[in-house]
């Protein structure tokens, strides 16, 4: 595994701590051109772990809000405490003990990476628990175990942004090499969850396995434009680059007012906008804070007036990806 | 048509010439990954076209040297010369007469961009003999028509390298934009041509129109992986990115020796190899001159040995685009 996206020192000894109270951020993956390679952290929404050392070993999942009761508190079967079991034996520290509450500030099956953030709460919380033994580089892996777990499917498109912040590019899978894409410095995003229902699983299996070749080009080429534009920050070349031939006109299909909201916040002053991961939640760019809200705030209106409620955000890129509060 | 690639001022008058004398670069295109979307100019081999005003109204090939016999005279099918006559009909100047000689120094039929330097080269030619009155994305059309006579397709991804210079991005046909992607200090080219023959007609017509998402998810994220390498100057990463699931098997069906040439490259110290265009060129990068030399002399050292007769070059990328001489 080769990732070039921080020079942190390996394995350096820190405290152990007793108690760590940590934030991991939501993530929009995609970013409309990139299909499972391209993805962001936000500032908010995000979830939290609280995670205390226990006298008896084991990985003890005391209680979870913000979930309406929707995820398992089997600790065998909560993703969260899963991977800090897995890592806790990978370490070979399975005499420690700890108690996790788990506080969920974002909706689940949303498309803005809900059981990522959990995760990776999870898995930092734990390791600035016994002092920081792995680098970020090294919890990536298991925070891709903890997907599979939630989704089926080890992707990287959501645990890669929400551990190392930033715009993140899954450059591959074999072997994992994960580059971090500059984030221009007046970029920020609008963020819309409309309370419909479309599962991850469905979404994905909507999408054909076979594609013409010429939509890939197209493709490619909006991907190669939208790498370029970050690294300028060129921010006309970001929105002209935000297509997406291939996806998103069948996960659309599943989400109400798609084009409406598209036009909304175009209309609004974004850079450019699509789903978000699977969705149903859609995104904006925006080359400053006002409009970003303003976007958030017309595509909330426009969805009221079609009785469908929402909820909107308005967020920096996150740069840092997990913290201690 | 929007075009990024630089900010030279429209139509600025200057001085109309009798004589011009220009060399215009050959070009790797696709880089590998970046099939129909990317390429690079070299500092040599080009073309050369000597241009001259005639009194007579209209163009005029007085002579080609180095094609071998192979290419047409005849003004309106060669297309060079059909080139500057659409220019002059664009600019209402068709009382302007040239009389036109092409020296050609490359191979034909050979991946290198034949007859778009040809074409550039005619184009900057007859721009500079009248002062100068359009830009480089100006003349960026009427090369994409050259390519259009030459090989049945108007891509962009061989003439705008070597009008542009430097290494080139068309982010998209529709419309058309061009995205000029920085060249890192160190990088060279090592470049050889096989004398075998490879048409591109029949090279495009074996790639198949569908492909698999997933290795079209593989193609952009090597895609992405290049573009960042370039920008961040990170050698490891351009030659890992340096990789081709979709078009290369395919093409290199028809390049004898193919995989002992990259075998022979990348023990040589080579980041990344491929086959320039449609072939039978291949080139390789390398993050120093001696390197790059030492590339190309094995590898038409290998092909000797096979009976395989080769040119040989090893270049910087040209920054710079068709020049006077």
């Amino acid at each position: 595994m080769e990732l070039t996206i921080e020079k942190e020192p390996a394995g350096k000894a820190r405290k152990e701590k007793d108690r760590v109270h940590v934030f991991a951020p939501a993530t929009v993956a995609n970013l409309v051109c990139g299909f499972d390679i391209l993805g962001l952290a936000l500032d908010e929404p995000g979830d939290e772990v609280i995670m205390e050392r226990s006298d008896q070993p084991g990985v003890k999942l005391l209680k979870i809000t913000g979930d309406d009761g929707r995820l398992p508190l089997d600790p065998a079967k909560n993703t969260v405490s899963a991977c800090v079991q897995m890592l806790l034996k990978h370490l070979n520290r399975e005499d420690v003990g700890v108690e996790i509450e788990l506080h969920k500030h974002m909706p689940i099956g949303s498309g803005l990476g809900s059981s990522a953030a959990s995760t990776v709460a999870g898995l930092f919380a734990i390791n600035q628990l016994l002092g920081q033994p792995l680098t970020k580089q090294e919890l990536l892996p298991f925070a891709m175990k903890g997907e599979e777990l939630a989704c089926g499917h080890g992707h990287a498109d959501n645990v890669a942004p929400s551990l190392f912040g930033g715009i993140t590019l899954i450059k591959s899978y074999e072997p994992l090499e994960v580059v971090s894409i500059p984030v221009p410095k007046s970029l920020y995003c609008s963020v819309v969850f409309p309370h419909v229902d479309v599962p991850t699983r469905a979404a994905r299996q909507m999408i054909r396995s076979k594609i013409e070749l010429k939509d890939a080009v197209v493709q490619w080429g909006n991907i190669a434009g939208l790498v370029s534009g970050l690294f300028m920050s060129d921010y006309g070349l970001i929105g002209r680059s935000m297509q997406d031939v291939l996806i998103e006109p069948v996960r659309a299909i599943l989400i109400p007012e798609f084009y409406e909201m598209r036009q909304t916040a175009m209309a609004a002053g974004a850079l450019g906008f699509g789903i978000s991961g699977s969705g149903p939640s859609v995104f904006a760019f925006a080359d400053n804070h006002p409009t970003a809200s303003d976007i958030t705030r017309q595509i909330v209106q426009h969805l009221q007036s079609k009785g469908i409620d929402s909820n909107g955000y308005v967020s920096a890129v996150n740069q840092q990806g997990p913290r201690e509060l």
